[in-house]
């Protein structure tokens, strides 16, 4: 059996002995183990990957005797991350992510998709994932992501995943779902603030455009970036042909950010994150 | 012998006949031929390489005939170009230039280097090239740039390089040498704005860093963009790493900003560039 | 109506003003225009967009008229390509395909898919593309191959993409379909020769792995390179994990090779490809 | 004061437990620790960075008596590194070198250059270094390592870096300095075999071309690979061009190698490397 325990502290000398001290007398075997420091923030990391026979609750116990009080931990069995995806219109993350699902080729199962529009809803049920329409028309924003929560409820999910989801979430949302909302931005960041970034861009005549894909916190846009990248542009490419190539970009920095959080790999440092590849 | 022809005018039908036109009457042989229409502008660029025995102010009378009133025409053998660098402290961009200046692998020349400082004098100096101190205490900073157009007034240079240039420059230095002027900026654009960036890009968490070389305009960082580029981080590095990082990148990316210009392929088209790579 | 010309021919002097002629005369529009001259083998190549109301066979022999005899020209309206995707079991180029034919994204029409084995059924039928079972078991090469010829008779294709298909083709099969074959490439060329190269990519520790697309020829993987790119890996992963990275970039490289030839942006120079990007 | 300790042996459990007590027993302050288990090949890599107040013998001795009897340990202070050059004729990567000694920014001391040419004894002189000139004509290539050899003798130095060094080493030399040389090779590998790969790589028409630097072994170009990168090129650059940007990616692939192994981040892992970036 593999476990993976992740363990947040502050700083003090002597944690990783201490810590490799219990799962030594345990009898595991330490097939993979990182650490950081964040010596600004007196944060320790530390993710192992070990195989044994471990009783979760027992071993949780003796780490904690042995930590510090603020300590975190998370410790599991390796598994498969349940998610529930929210979109609008556009189609190139959730068709990835469907894709991806059905091969089984990233960590993760897709259990639902939500969308506020139906556009989506046939490219969904072709995998045979339940889509549900939650119209945002005549309603609030707090309604209608009432409404969306509510079915959320019906879902075991570990993470919300944002395929082009182009409503800004509640704070209620956010804090109810903390930590498990990720994102991704059409820009990386700073960024062209406001409408249509893809036109701002044109219209400065950058030379390259990216994208950002991150946890949801209650600051737009700011939460802690999880992976970006960029995509060379030039000056034939109009406003429409660098919303195309955002697109490519967003789709493969969403993906490649999903593979980091799903193989618990990503800590949140309070507005940063540390990820150990 | 070899020569380059630009022209920039408003688009109208048959543009790339009537030159060719004349190209061919003359019996010039066209090694390389390039042409962009922005279309939201209605403006043509046309950009070629030709080689014969050209009388220049005669091909050039024979082509202002041919084409729309506003064109904008250069002609001339292709050539080396002289450049001024002026600098601060830093040397990363220099070193770099003064390297490709003294093994001839860029197409320039550089004629001196004038900087606020005489950190950057030795390593000038040992390439043969004259370094000007031109100190900035204690004076305006219209005075001191004054003090550097003077000097400037010496040399028959093309294009100024602000390898680091610490200093915003007065508007009155920026029109007197307009479109010749270009500068590396330590981000990508949009970027943070104010001191430090790569401080604040340390604290916001970023996975990408990058630089800009654009021409300077009166708008401080918001000059024609040539060339953009990124460097990926995370977060084991501190805001000192980041910032030794993006010295690699802005001496890359101004060399490669320099290389377009240098080799006439950059065209500014308003607030753009248009670059024939 | 917008129409796409491309000439190739030995080069000689002129060649852009009679062509520009041409077009001129006719009073057509020209959008966009791209030349290059191979000068090792004296090969011209030149690109026009332009739009207008074209008689193509007529314009056609006014064009054959003063261009060099041996010039090859094609001249249509700017067109959907029409495509038949030949594959064996990996599903990664199959998948990426079929969404942007869904959501016609990509300048392309999958008329249908052609296996070897019958695994990607499910997956090309539930996005209405018929799919044929040509199995290769018991048969020769040949035999196979004809097969899947007889098939490819029924469909009015433009191009035959190989997306994974996994077997070698005969040397008919290349000479009946020449220039129209397109294949993805698991490495960079020069290449890990022989099987498995992921694995042998592991154990020479490289850093980087790659994916080639180009057009198939009879020299096995020694066809024209229309696009190539990388990824980075270290040493902690394994060659199954280089094997599913590789997927990425394969899929990647195709998709932009495709983009490239379905919009007329490929010329073919002997052994290599001239792109006007 | 900051110690580096690198530890490489068979993998058996509790490894890090036992390396993890014996560093908080001597109250030790581990600032950052990585490590890797090669599976395949049962090898255990551990990499400590610690400050604190440490008697080395005394810890190696400590260290030595709990780790496996094939355990190969260092131990020293974080130090600059000691390197002598070796260049034919090339500049490129010898200038970017010693600008990056002169002003302190890579975790190195450049001692003396050796050179089969006189042609870049200036260049070398100006920043300070001294130059041995050691022709190799009329001599045999043993007789010529043999000088060199003797040179090196003069020098306390860690590594010896073949800045594009243009002769094959005897196997004599690479023995005497095992594990000591690093080459930049003009190619990523697998590679264009013999002479002139630019012009190779141009006449197949590749879409990018590469370099990768590495560690020397008998075996020509198939040491341990360190670092690799790649750049874009089209069908407009010829062989000289290819040459000129193989030059620029040449000389970043040697620096990004080069601060890999001089901050003690680099594993040799038999034909391989692990790097703990």
């Amino acid at each position: 059996m593999k476990y993976i325990l992740r363990i947040t502290c502050s700083d003090q000398k002597g944690l990783i002995y201490k810590i490799s001290n219990v799962l030594f007398e345990e009898g595991f075997n330490v097939e993979r183990n990182d650490e950081f420091v964040d010596a600004e923030k007196n944060h320790f990391f530390m993710r192992t990957e070990f195989s044994g026979d471990c009783k979760v609750e027992e071993l949780k116990n003796k780490l904690q005797n042995i930590l510090p009080e603020d300590a975190k931990l998370e410790l599991s069995l390796k598994k498969v991350k349940n998610v529930v995806i929210l979109v609008t219109k556009e189609h190139h993350c959730l068709s990835d992510l469907l894709i991806r699902n059905e091969f089984n080729e990233m960590n993760f199962n897709v259990l639902s998709v939500i969308g506020n529009y139906e556009l989506l809803k046939d490219l969904t049920q072709k995998f045979n994932v339940p889509f549900h329409y939650v119209p945002a028309e005549n309603i609030s924003r707090e309604e209608h992501q009432q409404k969306i929560a509510e079915i959320l409820e019906n879902y075991d999910f570990d993470y919300i995943v944002l395929a082009k989801f182009m409503r800004i979430l509640t704070p209620e949302f956010v804090k109810k779902f903390k930590h498990k909302i990720i994102n991704i931005h059409h820009s990386f960041l700073p960024a062209f603030i406001g409408a249509n970034p893809y036109k701002q861009a044109h219209e400065r005549g950058v030379k390259m455009i990216g994208a950002t894909s991150h946890f949801v916190t209650d600051d737009l846009d700011e939460g802690p970036i999880i992976y970006q990248d960029i995509i060379k542009v030039n000056h034939s490419q109009n406003a429409k042909d660098l919303a195309k190539l955002g697109k490519e970009v967003e789709k493969k920095v969403l993906a490649e950010a999903l593979k980091l959080v799903f193989n618990d790999k990503v800590f949140i440092d309070e507005n940063k994150t540390v990820i150990f590849e």
